[in-house]
């Protein structure tokens, strides 16, 4: 199996380049835009995410000779757009804006600059990338503004498909989860990760009592029990008796929650385990969070909703074509006009206008200027060269810095308009 | 980077098998069964899919040094954990419903068993493949249904995470879609590859009769030209002028598809190209399709909507313990209590009972038995070794018999219940 990420791409980007390789236009200058034309579900601001992902994959984006052997012996392109592609690297610049940030329609996210030949290979990819990763964040945002100072844990790795989900793990770290289920995100991302035990374990026991003696045993009293899979109140009784007054957390995974929880935290206090805590985990999405605000509940397990953009597992961004070389050598603005779906043509650079400290737009130029706020773009690659990687570290607190910079507005989880306008100037 | 899946799992299978190993009960030999709840959305049916990709998942599930060095430096596990980690490979047995076909609430799509400890630790690997795929195939199958006789081209992978693309690529083609955009989806797993221009390869000509005759020269007069960049009616006279009447395909990716289809049909017949077929393209779903059944349209290209499932990224298969051993080695049935969330306990078997050939019940029993129609689940793994593997074309046949034999409401796309009831017996 090839290793390479360059099969992580659309036929018709391949076709496209021979066609131009053939017919004089490919080394054409070229710019390419991403950009949403709007947020998912009246959503009041979009979140960047996968750019440090996007780096990776573009240093691995190379055809191998197995690859340039099956492109070619299927017939999907011929030998001369094969030997281009046998000796491809991505050599020209990428601008965008960095992981963390928020966006809104029409923020120019990432922008790819180089030939039309090498720049259009690079659409698929792009966009699988940006597409799934911002739209987990933009979901990710959301709830941990819901959860407040409460702790998320993200834990949707089996409702996604099993790459899809170390990605999810590292985008909702990236937006404020505190810790994810998800074992390769701790290792290759450094994403803390939790976890301590399903139903699966009470009921490979003779009894709960054993399940949770052997859990408090090797795990210590500082762990979490699982007390929904026969009776609650049971079951909590059980685990402080056992575990006594230092018990960590009781896990709740079923019924009302804030009905239960309440119970379970009246219980808890009676048992004089005041100080352990209630984890409640089952089909929580921000508005579930949000409505167990005033409930005794100490953090929120999120698997499903999460894992699939809560409701909008896509963030339907796009990669156009903006510029491009004339035969005479100059770059000339384009734009398609099919109905619907315009296109703004020519390179743009982007700002966050503020005003004490509060955003109030979104200011795309078609020119760089130093008066209208804070810079949104960034160096990423310049000649094919990666210079603007960072720490994951780096981009969650630039996300929690943007957060605060926003109109209180944007934490409105009702649907509504983009909490800044964008202003094309 | 790690190239094993084993890191593909949730913390607390980890955490459960450490407090197994320490309390003793890691040994008893286990039953766990994946099945669906629910269908999502009052679908019909559900498509079995993944499976083939967990067998080849499950060879590769084995920790390797450095996973084993990531989990015992960050306290994830203790060092017999450790240890037991690097000595794992599954040695149990694995049966399942066959890849296409369909699966209704409550059938035991996949039965894994071996110890506690071997088969805990399959949980999430399974349940992100099989959730992705089924999920995919379930969406898939009602957009072909849709189509018809008409093929459908899949084309969603930049909508979603880059590997899922190629899953989705493959669950679709096992459900009737002709064709892939996606060249991974192709290299690795057969599946015919599709795909002409974009939007860009117009712009990027200095103007759209040069871009038609670059593409027709390096692709020839069947290729497919993009005819919404400008003005529809413009370019597809263009498009005929240059290419004449064996031009192969138009694509339409924008505006009222089944108005505009009709203009384009009634013009290209008019300038004598009447075997130039129309492809549409442009955020298709079933119900798009279907309502596109009377425009005189010859193929379809679906993006997002395949690859986020269709409103239903994810299957809700969940993976439950229904049988362990005994502290006298006696195999007994388990089952939680969950308020919403039973389970049924025991071990499975699965029958699909038919009538002149049309499917009427859904069989789930106790015990093997041999009258109650055909048997629904395979030999995938036997002690620890894959035995079930099967070509993809195998699983695209199966899921196309496996619709005929559905009672006609099947192929209805407003929401309702199974198409068959599930009798547990």
């Amino acid at each position: 199996m090839t290793t390479g990420t360059a099969l992580l791409t659309d036929r018709y980007e391949l076709t496209m380049l021979q066609a131009a390789l053939a017919g004089g236009a490919a080394d054409r200058r070229a710019v390419f835009e991403v950009f949403a034309r709007r947020l998912p579900g009246g959503r009041r601001y979009g979140v960047v995410a996968g750019t440090g992902r996007f780096l990776d994959a573009l240093e691995d984006f190379r055809f191998e000779e197995q690859d340039i052997e099956f492109l070619c012996s299927s017939g999907i392109v011929d030998e001369p757009t094969g030997e281009f592609l046998a000796g491809y690297r991505f050599s020209g610049n990428v601008y965008g804006y960095r992981e963390g940030e928020a966006f809104f329609p029409g923020s120019p996210i990432m922008v790819v600059e180089g030939t039309f030949a090498e720049a259009v290979l690079l659409e698929t990819l792009a966009l699988s990338i940006l597409n799934h990763d911002c739209a987990i964040a933009g979901a990710a945002s959301r709830m941990a503004q819901a959860a407040g100072d409460r702790p998320l844990i993200e834990m949707g790795s089996r409702r996604t498909h099993e790459y899809a989900a170390v990605a999810a793990a590292r985008a909702a770290y990236l937006c404020g989860f505190a810790s994810t289920s998800n074992l390769m995100a701790g290792h290759l991302h450094g994403v803390p990760t939790a976890g301590t035990a399903a139903h699966a374990f009470t009921l490979l026991h003779d009894s709960e009592e054993d399940a949770f003696r052997a859990q408090i045993d090797s795990l210590g009293l500082g762990t979490t029990l699982l007390v929904d899979t026969y009776d609650v109140a049971k079951a909590v009784r059980t685990a402080v008796e056992l575990a006594g007054p230092d018990l960590g957390a009781v896990r709740i995974d079923s019924g009302d929650l804030a009905v239960v929880a309440v119970e379970v935290r009246r219980l808890l206090d009676e048992l004089g385990a005041s100080h352990t805590r209630i984890v409640v985990t089952g089909d929580l999405d921000e508005f579930a969070i949000a409505a167990l605000a005033a409930a005794p509940v100490d953090a929120y397990g999120v698997g499903t909703a999460l894992a699939t953009g809560s409701g909008h597992p896509t963030a339907s961004l796009v990669y156009k074509l903006v510029a491009r070389e004339d035969r005479t050598g100059r770059l000339q603005p384009v734009a398609k006009a099919s109905v619907g779906k315009p296109s703004i043509g020519g390179r743009k650079w982007a700002y966050r206008r503020t005003d004490g400290g509060t955003a109030t737009a979104e200011v795309v130029t078609r020119e760089p200027v130093e008066t209208e706020g804070r810079p949104l773009l960034a160096e990423l690659v310049r000649d094919g060269k990666v210079v603007g990687r960072e720490p994951l570290a780096a981009a969650r607190d630039r996300h929690r810095a943007t957060l605060a910079e926003l109109p209180l507005e944007a934490c409105s989880l009702s649907p509504g308009d983009p909490t800044v306008p964008t202003i094309f100037k």
